[in-house]
């Protein structure tokens, strides 16, 4: 069969350096040029006739990140790659699926046709924002979720799952279903783009230990909400907070270490470096490795437990 | 400009022709031949030059209304329609929108693909089962919610809103921000594609007036089971249920009447016939109207309100 | 080189067996999930990596067959087959190849484009009603015909080939020069769908042994037609009957029953239950099973012999 | 509305002008360059914003008159045309619409693939020598017939019709069904790309005043066994051939001059000079300068009346 | 017909709103939101059967400015606008049109098809890098120049224009056919992303006036080695220097200013603040205004009278 | 892995024999079927799987070389390659890479989308006479550069490099840095599409031995000027011209001949016969075969040295 390759971008090189480990696979080598006036060149090294997996996740700065993403599938392509798979753990744009106001664009539609017309035969992703992604995206793609690597951090069996706000209720479920455990659901109304308004939290959780699960934290406004509902609510103060994805916009980890959090879980989708000591990053390279393997092998990939349809 | 045309498939020419009506836009001439062999072999009319809308919703027979639906796109753009648009209030499929076990196909995509294969330009929905419709869909796509139709029907400021799965939260709680009203939702888990179980009610219900709110209604189960739930939490006897889709499959009809609910809400997305006093089917042919006319004159047309992202 | 699998849609899961079992291929395994309201949900096992051949032809109900075909499509290609070929021994919507009234439809466009759409890289169908079937398909096409396999059934050289309708020349052509034999033609007008009306026989038939042949057999009609034509124009009474598809629509079986044929033979590119023991069913599963061996071993295919251009 | 604007390309330009003139549109003003090494620069005028219709028929130099059309669409989609027909009254390569022998092409799927590739949104062709022409072609395409127009200058009523081989049956069909009248078929072996054996004349033409029919003439060498085949019948010597296309390829003009026909009947589909005097050309630019008006003013084009499928 | 209508991006609002003005076509309302993780949010208004112009260069963050451009267009798109034309007079990646060494990507390429994916029916550029961007573009592109601007300001009749490197010697050939000049070229060798090293001048210019002429300014290292070079041949100490694309990255202001130039001149495709006062902005709005006003109208744009064929 | 297969066009089958030779592939098979008509009909043989090559380079008669080439790739498509390469040493309408004048078309664009929709999936060229060739074709492209073929054959060292216009200083370039070399530019402006107007002549060529190369013969005329230019100058007499097309179309190589050159140096791109004793042909087909060799095992091709950006 043909050779498996891991390509990284440069949004997150020890990611793809892990994989490639785990799948002794080489390390990847990486050269990306930048132009004086910010045009990025990447070059990359013997792909012709391979399976190649390009790892790039989209964190900020998002559109740089999504730039080198286009053009090392394009590379790739150019250089004859056998297969090539856009692993983008961290996918941004996520939740422009809908447009909430007539005149707005839909950034998931814009630039997964982008990532299929740039070369790409498959796409991975975790725990996306939108739910339909793989329906969204042209190319077959497989959704991976980090609940499992997250869940086992957490001594769940004693824990109310709360959802910080109603798209979160999916993902809480998952977690709740692995022991199982209680849900509560944070009502709220975004008033803008920064400000959100806690209408209200459903659900029991006096007394309760809360573990507040969420896909990415961005500015951590809906943690900071949740956390002081939870208070109201008389729930016990010592709270756990999981996500998939840090995406730690504009002084989050600040504004989350000021809430005196017993422990904060994210992974590594994306790269962090010196965060607060009850930050945790749990690794979701074996997952992607596992993932890659059996792709590699053509072997079938389960989807997450929880992606079930509610059938009324 | 160009002449506005309304085309009515076989699955609902009642509501076409009430939409035509209301448009001034002349009775909607439909001939459909049907071979023996049950090939479907639709003729259209007039509409050489003209802005069409191809109403056809694609409740059961799904496949023949799909089907049908092709075929008259196609014959829109071979009779050199200037703009189609597919005006499809109940888009069947729309739960396909993931897999859930390796293998599996995801129809929307298949099925909103071949829409736009077949000639249309647009699509026009009502409150689509996937949230990512528009992101999903090929070509350009106008969600429309029933939701202001059917809230303005029930006395919602006495009532709680029952969302009777995880499915359908948000559009349980674009119900509840009317009043605003409390929220329940229902928790619970399918074992398999007929099988439901409860796990859990969470929100207060005890003594409220209920009002169960879904997207569509299939075979009755996801009701009846939040029914049951409410019963042991001690809600108000009095319940109402509000769905837009009464898809009715396999003797649904009954089942809800059996419950003894005060109440049955639904629309005209999906043509009915004698249903038992209790249920009330309201129109959303003015809605769809509006929706028509605003394209036909480029103006713009507003998502549902509680359209947000969540952006944690 | 990679494995061959065979899929089996729900059409004619007997053949799809039989052509396992020639080819070596083990046993089909078929999984079809049908909602309540009608949405059909396949599931495909083990084709990762593997040379797929879903065997999926689409006799009445066509509309549903289609679509199954589609989603066995959209199934194979995201659980990653390697190259995926659509058996489609009998293709329905096959005679919508051109528009005989302004504002038809092209169904055969429709849903080749559609098949081509959802994933298949190749497609193989037996006898199809529209001779250039190969350059409608956008994707590359193998046509077979069954001629050689039904004409050794008959004692062809006895006979005179009758063509029923001038759409059935080439085809009765194909007969006539095994042996060679004389020919003749039925000129009829359609007068609506289901109404035919024969205008005139050309050739001689007087005392002769005819034998009818026709792509496909779907009221009956036509053949009841030829038949009385053929005893005004006193051919011999005992008059055989060949088609390679057996659409049977409408009562089919029983109108030819009752017109007293000698023989009517037919293939099993559709499957076929409990019929009258004049009617003979000859297996095209070991011309399906060659092809798919040669496509398999990347060996050529021979058109039809008697697929000659006419050039004037 | 727009502005009609005919466009000429060089294969027959005096077809372009009488059109426009029929349309009271102006001459269409065209430049060809042609470099010293064969390549061609079409540049077309005045097309910004306008309905246009490129009239280039295909008659040899084939593949100059190909490229050429490919380079005059492309040039006013660049100049930005609003809508682009291409008028294409013989088109080329209709024969290869299936294989033959293993390894062979698809012309006409080629090159109308190139036509829709190059900037047409509709073709329009006359008599096309594949009957599923519409359904190949993957831009809308209406079909046209000169039968009527060639049927009026014949005295029908005494003749016999005659298919000089099976592919012509259907023509010879339109033709027979004017008055109508007894039809003929030849039926023919071709042996290789020049050589045709006839085999037999099914129908009975003693006696008869005989018209053979066909799309078009290449060579003559089926017309020449044809007007054999009949005077073996003992048919009336005097024959009138009549075709749509009079391609005339390697002295077939001498060949049927030789033959001492009536009347041979041609239209002007290809560009003719100096015939013998028992040819007659008939104009189709009226046929088209209608169709170009209705298709102007979005009106429907009524398909040729015998157009009809075979169902069996 | 449809209303003009002009959108202005975010990485030059100024030009758009003066290109506004010269058509009339009130000022461009701009709402471009960015989430707190940088993802962009851009709104548009009243774009509804209009034909829209997104104005829109992609200078430095070029990245940035490329997905909002690609996200207009999405938004312009599904707002319904009639006809959709980015308007990009600076294009970035326009370099990359080739690979200089293997593994590279082709981003002129990768954006040229994201553009055409995004929604643009049209585009527009001013002096792109790459000479042959029309046939680059998947959609018809118009190229202009802004030579003829830039002409009138410099004395030219006293001047040998020089092209500072052989990528330029047919812009500077536009330059000197005005009066006519000579010319002198640059030969120099790229060692690296950011080291040049110039070989030879060829032509003669002791005593000369020289205007340095290119296509855009991006460090002011090619610059500064053409002004070194022309020293040491004793061209006459007052050197102009006109660029169309002011890009300016990295201090290549400062290092331009320092070199001592009698003049600078450029255009406002690029937005420019404070500049020392030998630099000077002319300003393409009128031209950009001519065209669009001209494809408004469906009238014919010129090319740049230079760009001819060479044909040896 | 697959088996590599030559295909031969008939436009230049010794080049194709030759690089099948050195490949050990074996004789590439040819059938090339012409109707009388002139449509072309080529059969491929064995192909089913293989890694294909098609060589068929494009000079006069260009049209029927270029059907041809599609008509072949559409075969090998047909025929189940696994993957094919359209090898084109020589490129027909590569110059018309932009429009001169409003209302042209773009050969390259259209003719590389026609190569990509008939099935190939990568090109490879030898100097094309546009620079971006690359990333005009919608498929991969290689571009190989015949200029160290020819360089070998020439006393460079002694010599000063002419390019005969602006267009062919980057290829000039090429040459002049093998030793490295002086360089010389003809500045013309054409003034017709066969005239040419010499203008000026920078760089010393006084006494000096000029090489003058350019990528393709055509008129000759081209060189005709240069020659006259530089006896102007007072070149040595002795003059060499190094070409790598040699197209010579219109009495070009009688035109050559009398200008009684030293050597006239051409490739085999373009077969030839009996060419005047100056003339030499070098061939080519070492380079092909080696890069359809690293092809064939998915190797890095690495582009032509001088290929390298002007970033100003």
């Amino acid at each position: 069969m043909t050779v498996l390759r891991i390509i990284a971008g440069s949004a997150n090189p020890e990611l793809a350096a892990t994989i490639a480990n785990y799948l002794g696979a080489g390390p990847p080598e990486t050269v990306l040029d930048r132009f004086p006036d910010g045009e990025l060149l990447p070059t990359v090294e013997n792909v012709g006739g391979s399976d190649v997996y390009v790892v790039q996740p989209t964190p900020p700065p998002v559109n740089d990140h999504l730039a080198e993403l286009l053009l090392l599938l394009d590379a790739c392509q150019r250089a004859r790659a056998a297969r090539i798979t856009a692993v983008v753990p961290y996918l941004g744009y996520a939740r422009q699926d809908r447009r909430t106001h007539p005149g707005q664009a839909l950034g998931v539609a814009v630039f997964t046709r982008a990532i299929a017309a740039a070369g790409a035969h498959r796409l991975i992703v975790i725990d996306p924002h939108t739910p339909a992604l793989e329906a969204i995206c042209p190319i077959p793609t497989e959704t991976l979720t980090a609940v499992p690597v997250l869940a086992q951090e957490i001594a769940l069996s004693e824990r109310v799952v709360v959802a910080p706000d109603e798209g979160a209720v999916k993902l809480a479920e998952q977690y709740a279903q692995v022991s199982p455990n209680p849900l509560a659901v944070v009502r709220k109304r975004r008033e803008s783009g920064t400000t959100v308004t806690a209408l209200e939290l459903i659900g029991d959780v006096r007394g309760a230990l809360p573990v507040i699960v969420d896909d990415m934290i961005s500015t951590g406004a809906t943690i900071e909400t949740a956390v002081g509902l939870l208070r109201v609510h008389d729930a016990a103060p010592d709270v756990t907070v999981a996500a998939t994805h840090g995406v730690f916009a504009h002084g989050a980890v600040g504004r989350l270490h000021r809430l005196g959090l017993r422990h904060v879980l994210i992974t590594d989708t994306i790269a962090h470096r010196s965060l607060p000591p009850e930050f945790q990053v749990c690794s979701i390279a074996p997952l992607l490795a596992e993932a890659i393997a059996a792709m590699h092998d053509n072997a079938a990939l389960h989807p997450p437990v929880s992606t079930v349809w509610s059938i009324s």
